[in-house]
């Protein structure tokens, strides 16, 4: 892989060096949060670690407990194989910076090809958020928020743009709905799902909530997505105490359900 | 600590011998699904040794990758201290049958009376079920399904009983609500939630799967429960490929949401 040129930002970003079982990688900084990288973005960082020593292709689930912001700068993740079953294998991966734990997150690998040839029954008791087409949408402006540089990674399309992105007041309403994808043209993969699951404006703003950190975030990576924009859900049920759950969901351009994602998260402004 | 008897049968199940960062349990075969112990089960038990280990007496979230099944016998929880931090700390558990690991479990730890004090907004948009009162519901046998010891230990009411309790037809919608309580009267804590998040059968016996197997279970505690009954409410939204997930909410006897949990569970029969 020694000539390989890596030329997406999301390749880049997210490449490996070293072997198995630690690599070494850098927080380039540019899909950042105000306290350092994009909670999301890690978990897919870890995630890709993990894809290389675990004996199945696809995620299809990954939980991250985030310890300490992840600033910029060198960076290392630590595998482990914990368990390699005959349909599912585990492993865990640990993002290091200066020597402290920034993550701890833990996933499930299995082959999706051999499970959907199990031929198991299906059921669908949802559907893809009903949008305009990404072309009829407005434009969420990359610089909506500041300090977030992995907004200017992605873009967004939503039917109506949010209270924060007008100036508007806040709906009274935590849900989002809207299109994204990578504004370099990359495709959508299993490994990107964890990041896409993370890098909306959090619901709650639109309750009067400013900031929140998380705590914890489970992906669900359900199919390998088709190229093209991705359709997102985002909703908060409950918020107390300081604490609310975020559920996303991610469809892709077929109409299928790749990504059911929720965290807990800490209000802190 | 060494006078204390534990009366109540979860208590039993769930005594650690010896110190941190290990503990010596022993699994019983009283929380058992046909594959040994219940996952919610299992989880409970390693929040329990987590409860030990971390200075805070509120665990908010709980992860769990369920990697070989739990029989009856002789166990092992290992913890570890993962981070304390001012307001979070996080743990993880390892438990360990004939030597081998059968759950990898990962928490964080907060103290909810701060957080309470903290007086954020909040926000609820959700509601408990509409459920009669439980002595005007119906009582769900506890050998409705074989070989689940666990059904013994708990209390179930349901407005309607499912078609598996009545011999009928799968109703086609993978959901069921109802009350549920510790058939030997105690009541409901954090540590329980674990637990109580995993006991109901499987949504999808709704459209015709017949067993799963959980992979990964997220529990969020959001609040310590209140005496009483917990009102719960379970749904599969999407079953591709033999993968679902499965949420539960537990409402406690105040009208409160007191946990929030998603489980990756692939079909086995």
């Amino acid at each position: 892989m020694s000539e390989f040129v890596a030329t997406a930002e999301f390749d880049r970003a997210t490449a490996l060096s070293g072997s198995a079982p630690g690599f070494a990688v850098t927080l380039d900084g540019r899909w950042d949060s105000e306290a350092g990288a994009n909670g999301g973005f890690m978990l897919a960082l870890a995630t890709r670690a993990l894809g290389r020593v675990l004996p199945f292709p696809d995620p299809v689930v990954v939980s991250g407990f985030f310890l300490r912001p992840g600033f910029p700068g060198p960076a290392e993740v630590r595998t482990e194989l914990v368990r390699a079953g005959k349909t599912t294998a585990f492993g865990q991966a640990s993002l290091r910076r200066d020597g402290k734990e920034v993550l701890r997150a833990t996933a499930a690998f299995t082959d999706l090809d051999a499970a959907a040839a199990r031929d198991a029954p299906s059921y669908a008791g949802g559907a893809p958020p009903a949008l305009p087409p990404p072309q009829q949408c407005r434009v969420l402006p990359a610089g909506a928020i500041r300090g977030l540089t992995f907004a200017e990674r992605i873009e967004y399309r939503m039917a109506g743009l949010p209270h924060w992105a007008t100036g508007g007041r806040p709906s009274g309403n935590p849900a989002y709905e809207g299109w994204m994808r990578f504004a370099d043209g990359r495709e959508p993969d299993m490994f990107s799902l964890p990041l896409f699951a993370d890098v909306m404006a959090p619901a709650v703003l639109e309750v009067g909530v400013r900031a929140v950190t998380t705590v914890e975030l489970t992906a669900h990576l359900r199919a390998r997505p088709a190229p093209g924009w991705l359709a997102f859900r985002v909703l908060t049920r409950n918020l107390a105490d300081g604490y609310l759950e975020e559920d996303c969901e991610l469809w892709d351009s077929a109409g299928r359900l790749v990504a059911q994602s929720r965290q807990l998260a800490l209000v802190i402004g």
